[in-house]
């Protein structure tokens, strides 16, 4: 089958024929038929610290996929799912035993497989994947199954907070952050304010509900925040920028007793005043970690197959698998939405 | 009545004859019998940057008492407190109207006054406060009523978390800190860990239930954690050293989706790598202000009046009121816990 | 000033000519614009057992109001409520000493005076209530704000779940239950069935958002419920019927894991199979009273001013002070939604 | 191998030479040291209606053990487990894949297996079962690994509450209800009041930590509740017993705002006066099912591990395995606590 390989240490991603991956006892075989490109696949194709330090190549990447089920192995359940199911999938396989497991947070398992990353993953004509892992789509298109794995980081950021009534800043309008919009207005906030420097991802937060966006390079965030909520400062601050000027910011604009959840993973250290912004504030803050498994998963398809959210907006380009280059490309001029490989059918 | 006045802007406090407070419609009068001293009347005798910016002299200073009401006003509830009555009561006046208030998060009011720093404090032989911050003793002595504010503190750190069979590292043991051992006990955890620089307070932590105590100068604290907890370190961190290597320990004793609650009020920033230390590990982080108005006070009541929780052995020293400079003495020398004034009886 | 009076045991209510009641010093004044009649005005008319053990007439009734702050007392809050204000009030008025009230129950405090009920109410030109009850209409149109005492009930029965993407059912859709399926979509229910033997009702139900409405007449509630949720049942159901026949349904439709919050009050009892319907299932059941003071009014007032909920096409009917027997008489009649006394302006 | 099977439709159960059961690719083979005899089981040996409609003889039966694992499927976790490690399991077994398993509920498993029950059970000198379901002991004895299947029931029937600080009321003291007694207690309950009609149960209560023991033969329950919490009623009552006696009083000694969880199965339905008892109350009720997979088991391993929790005089009586019919004999007898089988060492 054809396959995008990171195949040794370095830059760059090639495309080959590999086998396709053998189904074990446990598992499903995937036809895959969408793919999502995320900024992980930029860190590996760049080959960056962090990729050097994690990837073994030679591996098939990709971790955002959305396609039929061929085949199940005969441990797999035979009764919820079934050959000829469009499917996704959680891409992060976990151990099912750890302390973390064992309390219903497989999530943050010490001992994940991320797809696409520890093991090999979606950019191909086939991926094999525990069954357990297997999420039916039920009507939902596999364009958007495809996007469902950052969909479900958008679903479990806003949605670890009381949301109903609530007012929401989201601070970073890259695709999660955009979906996050999404999220918090088909979960009843009444307010949804977005940030970013970058006028088309403004422009794609106010297509996914956003009701006020705000520059940093024009506006001040902080004053329009307190102007907006009656100067108490918002409920919940999904930090999805990862800069440290959307810390700071995060932290002036949550109000006295309000919650501020970080997806946004930064780079470097932050300065952070614990008085100031956390003890005499009564703050809570909370780091999110993939989707929660299962609960995101089913949230979000209960929000995608009634329409409460359409992340369709979001979806900017779409490329054949032989043109990763291309779309790794328009995903660095910071012009893209959501980046969707079109594999298979 | 006699009273401990800070007179005017500049370092100490005096003792003083003031005329006894009127009760207003709403308000008790309380004759004060213990009192206790706390680091933020020794930010007061010092005229700290804090204190020059938050205090308006002349003021009666001091937070922590008990006492027995001597009057109350005719707009007060007379059906649940009644004079003679042997009372404590929480020293933060809310205003009950804010956006905090009327979520239930007085302890978090914009508009709080708190005695002794706000308006005229208890170390005095009388103080005024409305009636509602008034909590009967039900049989508690009045030197232990003397010191639920800061054991407040405790029991709100400690208690937002799930302790029941869980792991507990309480960094720095000054008083609150080593409340916050018993509390943790008293509420059933399952191992309380103690860390201080100062082998005093160390002791003072093992009489309150630490199982085990730590002393960063001689213990690889993390090391020593991870090895207690089979690898994955603890439920919950109870930060109330307010120091940077503090919170450095308290990130990294964490476990994967714990949770770290920060009393200790630091007077610099720290340093925080969210991507490692609160993203990945899927950490919660909650600031502790005061005590919950007033859960914080029920429950503690009920810890104490049953004997699970026996704060006493913290009680280290006690003093006349003309005592002051020898009470802010033996605080400042770092060798004693709580320091209790003996005003009236 | 008019107002209608109970004026003793027995049926029937009376307008009559009274004083303008006296604002005390932690009082407001409010002259009255709009007033809702509830199903416990008609209670009070027809002087049936509850009424007539709980009364002591004389007493001015009505309890849902809104209108203009005229005066307030010197003790009351002089920053957040200014005269000529426009306000409604939570009609319970609780003793915020006890120990539920101290556990921010205040909703359950048993020392509780309800306005028209057990001290004097709101069909009339002015009402005194305490100042801390007095809730700022900030751009809700009074007719709303009279309202928002049965609307509250509704979003405190369906918030306390949790609602984002969930399934509910609503059973009996008198005016509670016709708000509570729009505060169901408004905080992000995926589905909202209702349920009632009234045509006219499901009609209001559908006009509130219902994406589905059942008649028990004709149709088999439980078995429509399993069909439209894959055979698991809802994970919330409002019980807003008080009947045995919605108590027998509200236990059959819940899924395994799910919740029912019992709002509407059956006149006897009902027998329950714990094993089958509550053990075996581990359901969580919830028992509604009144608002929470004050979150539910924090989040209505959100929901009213965004205009995610709209509860005006609920209000079927209006009245000025001297027709109240014909209020009255279409609450009897059964068609009638929420019926709104015109007071004042 | 000898085991305790039921071979056919009809009352008794007989010990029967069997072959040992085979180890899947993803099961755990478990040499059984300890096996607990629960009323269920009493319930198969007689063969009642419940019995007969769940079972399809012939069948190993016994579902609460301990013992020593002695093989491992190639698909099960190598690195948790080890040979020769000492063991206890989860009795169901649960799908992994229906609604309630994908959030978090697996105790509520709509194709739930219960050993012993649906599948071969534990009284047998082998057993198989899913790794996935096995406990480590880690140094508990197999005695109590034998009987944390009951415990589990009543750690999570107390734990499902905030128990640090509260009064609570068990109902019922078999097993399970002393058992409830003990954790109560382990997890910082102020009050612990139990009754029964049993004397020599009330004495297991009592050894097991209850504070205030009572017999509603003698003792006018609710009024003592009452009096032992100032009038008030208890913040939590265990509802262990399944007697229509013992749901009247659960209801009628709750606080308002208060908590009732129910394990106690009851063999008839029972009146409930839903205005006066759950919604005028402000109540909460909670069905309890199994155990939380996984985090009962993780709570309970912490209790037993420090000895916060000591179940051992709730152990009344030992018996080897040909013994079966003395110690269902025992238990009929009402003056059994636990009994435990002796099979292996």
């Amino acid at each position: 089958m054809r396959a995008l390989v990171k195949e040794s240490a370095g830059p760059g991603i090639v495309l080959r024929d590999v086998p396709v991956p053998t189904c074990g006892p446990s598992d499903a075989l995937i036809k895959v038929h969408h793919a999502g490109v995320c900024g992980t696949d930029l860190h590996i194709w760049e080959w960056d610290n962090w990729a050097s330090n994690r990837l073994k190549p030679p591996l098939v990447i990709g971790h955002e996929f959305a396609g039929e089920l061929t085949e199940l192995g005969p441990e797999a359940d035979q009764d919820l799912l079934a050959i000829g199911d469009l499917v996704t999938a959680e891409g992060h396989v976990v151990c099912g035993h750890c302390l973390q497991c064992r309390l219903g947070a497989g999530h943050l398992c010490r001992r994940t497989q991320i797809i696409g990353v520890d093991r090999d993953g979606a950019f191909a004509e086939y991926i094999v994947i525990p069954a357990s892992n297997v999420i039916r789509l039920d009507g939902i298109p596999t364009e958007v199954g495809a996007i469902m794995d950052p969909l479900g980081n958008a679903v479990h950021t806003v949605l670890e907070a009381e949301v109903p009534g609530s007012t929401v800043l989201v601070l970073g309008c890259g695709p999660i952050g955009c979906f996050a919009v999404g999220v918090a207005r088909a979960a009843g906030a009444s307010l949804v304010i977005a940030s970013d420097y970058n006028a088309r991802r403004l422009e794609l937060a106010r297509a996914m509900g956003a009701q006020v966006t705000l520059n940093p390079g024009s506006d001040d965030v902080v004053a329009r925040v307190r102007e907006l909520t009656g100067g108490d400062g918002v409920d919940l601050v999904c930090e999805m920028s990862g800069h440290p000027s959307g810390h700071a910011q995060a932290f002036a604009a949550a109000r006295m007793g309000g919650r501020i959840n970080f997806l946004g993973t930064p780079s470097r250290t932050t300065e952070v005043d614990f008085a100031r912004d956390i003890i005499f504030k009564g703050l809570t803050v909370y780091g999110v970690t993939g989707r929660k498994m299962y609960q995101t998963w089913h949230q979000m398809r209960r929000f995608l197959r009634t329409g409460q959210l359409n992340p369709k907006p979001v979806i900017t380009h779409r490329f054949p698998l032989d043109c990763i280059s291309e779309a790794i490309q328009v995903i660095k001029d910071g012009q893209a939405g959501k980046v969707i490989l079109e594999i298979g059918a």
